[in-house]
Order: structure tokens, then sequence, then C-alpha cells
């Protein structure tokens, strides 16, 4: 099997080494964050390094390229402490993927892309109407990575929206169901087909499918 | 559309929760890390929390769970200095997902799962022979999650093995032609099917796919 050495990667062209190293880390979550600046400005960016972080309290991370190169979205959640979070599902993956122009801070991605901000309850953050996955945050803590100048954003949830269908009795969610998406690469996103669901692993057990 | 919140996600029995908030992040990409103690005693255990830190210098993180309840694979990767990163491929699913099962430290997952250590180079941490893409990282750092004890380990990419027909003439690793699967919530396996490629966003410019 062919190997590759740092040195190597290193030593490539940057959209080449950026498309490499970006497939390595596998099938991604790919997700729209909705923001809002303090004059009611609506914001919308595409997201795919979003990790779970735990599940008690509920807390949902993303990595944030550095300050310098990515403003609107994580100035946006520290003006207003909020933020929400839209899984992508087929009939809009190309308005998504839009939403990674470089827009000027004065128009919102919501208008340019004809996605849809949706506003609930008392919340100040858009979500997105069209997306049938989607969640609100509280801003937690902002972890600095200093070897390269970006950070982990941690959020709490304050709600949840899924359509009821997908919801399963033991909490778990159809996500194939729904068409939530995912991706690889810096542009590639996918549609996903069950292979199973495995019982609890237990030493000695061989692990049984889940009915 | 139903709308659930926080006071409620957090009244619900454990193993709900957990399947419900493991789902929210949408699909995950799924692995098995490889490692090995002073003592030359592997491990191999599966973790759903790899997330991309950046390109130049390719650094790869994944969330370690608090280290009381997730001892031996962060162990060995700080007294070894050294671990690999090894996609999944259906034919082994089910033996990955088995690595879950609580082994004694005296055993090795390999054996008790019935996957193959590989050993190349000088490296002194297993690859999982079966995989087609895998890659040796050496810890750069970790950064610890004092909200919840988790933490966040980066590696810097030591070398990559791939089968030589996935990769493209841009850097781009055609994941879902190796078979590489994906999971959601804690115990749920995927393929993928490609939807497509989208070209770099521009401003007022309708995204092509790329053919």
């Amino acid at each position: 099997m062919p190997l590759y050495t740092l040195s190597q990667i290193e030593s490539w062209e940057r959209f080449y080494r950026t498309n490499f190293v970006n497939s390595l880390t596998g099938f991604k979550s790919i997700n729209l964050i909705g923001t809002v600046n303090n004059h009611g400005q609506t914001n919308l960016g595409i997201f795919s390094s979003i990790v779970h972080i735990g599940s008690n309290p509920p807390l949902i991370g993303y990595i944030n390229r550095p300050r310098k190169a990515a403003t609107q979205t994580l100035a946006n959640i520290e003006a207003v402490g909020m933020y929400t979070i839209n899984h992508i599902q087929p009939s809009f993956v190309n308005k998504a993927h839009q939403t990674s122009a470089n827009y000027p801070e004065e128009v919102s991605e919501f208008d340019q892309v004809g996605l849809t901000p949706e506003f609930i309850e008392n919340l100040k953050v858009p979500f997105v109407k069209e997306s049938i996955i989607k969640y609100a945050l509280s801003l937690i803590d902002i972890i600095p990575i200093k070897l390269n100048d970006t950070l982990l954003v941690i959020g709490k949830i304050i709600c949840v929206q899924i359509e009821s269908n997908i919801l399963l009795n033991d909490g778990f969610l159809e996500l194939d169901k729904a068409g939530s998406i995912c991706s690889n690469g810096n542009d590639a996103y996918y549609t996903t087909s069950l292979i199973g669901r495995y019982q609890y692993a237990k030493p000695g057990i061989v692990p049984e499918e889940i009915s």
C-alpha cells in the first residue's frame, strides 16, 4: 500500500494538501451555523467540524478557524452568546455550500443563498427553516488551540427542534431517514445507508444487531 | 415541529439522553485508534470524535473521555508519544464495534476481536492491517476541557497509508469508494453515497458540481 510521509505532505501544493488531509479525518457532520449580531443582521455559515463533547450536560463543540480568517460567525456568537446548528438535507445542499462564499459583513447569507431564517420562542438567533433537525446553543467556553490559532467553541443545548417521525423510543434519531447528509474534504456531500446498529459490546460476546 | 428543551433533556434517563445528544451532532467519522504500551502490549479502541484541526501542519484531534473513565488508549499515547488512526470498512464493522467492550488491560483488543496488528518501518505503534486508509500521528498536545473533564488530544501526521486507487489528482480521497463508514449515536454504522462535489463558492455565482 502506498506510504506518504509528513515531509511529502508538507511539500505539496496548498489545495492538494488541504483536500488530502481533510479526507483523512473521514466523513464529517456538516451543518449550518446560524447567528445574528447586535443590530439584528443575520449570518449563516457551513461548518464540518462539529464534535460531541458530552451528553450530561449536553455540550457540543466545533473548531473555528483563526480569528483573522473567519470573523463573522464567532463575533456574533460572542456578542449574543447564542447560536443555532442546523443539519443539511439534500434539497438545499447547493444553497448550504454557497454560504461558504466570502460575502461582505452587511449582507445575510440567508438572503444571498435563498434559505429562510426562522425565529422561535424568545430566542434571538435564527434557525434554518428548511432544516428538519436543528438546535440552539448558549456559548459556554472558547478554548484556544495555540498550535495553529484555531479555537474550540463549546455550547450547551438550549432547545432542539426535530421532525417527530425520526425519534425512536430509545432516544436515537434516524438521521438517514431524515436525510441529514455528511461531508468529506472541502466540497463533497453524501447521503447514507444504515449498515446496522449493534448491541452494547461486552467481552466474549459476539455483538448482535439491534433490530 | 416538536420542541425539546434543556430541562426536558436533563430529565431523561441516561441512555435515552446519550442516544439523543449523540445523534444531534450528526454523522461522525468512526475510527479505530491503535496504541501500544511500553511493554509492547497493543490496544485498539473505537472513537467517533475525530476532528480536523488544520492542514498545514497536518493536525488531527479527538475528544477523549475523562481519564477515570477511559484510561488505556490515552495512557499508551502519553507513554509512547504516538498512535494510529484507522478507517473502518464494512467487512470488519462488527469487529470494530466489539473493541468497545471493557477488556482487561492485559489483553489486546486486536486478539480478542480478530483484527491484525500491522507494524511498518520503524514505527512502534500498530496499524489495523484490514483497514485501507490509515495514518500514524505523534502526540503534540492534550488540551483539558474543564467543563466535563474530557480532553482534546491533538496529533501531527507522521505518515499515511492508503490504497492508491482512491486518491484523485487534486488530493481528494474517494472515501465512498474505499468503503469507509460513518456512525451515528453510540451504535449505528453507515455506508455513504456521493451527492456531488461543488466548486469553490464565490458570491453571486451558482456553484457548479465538479465532474
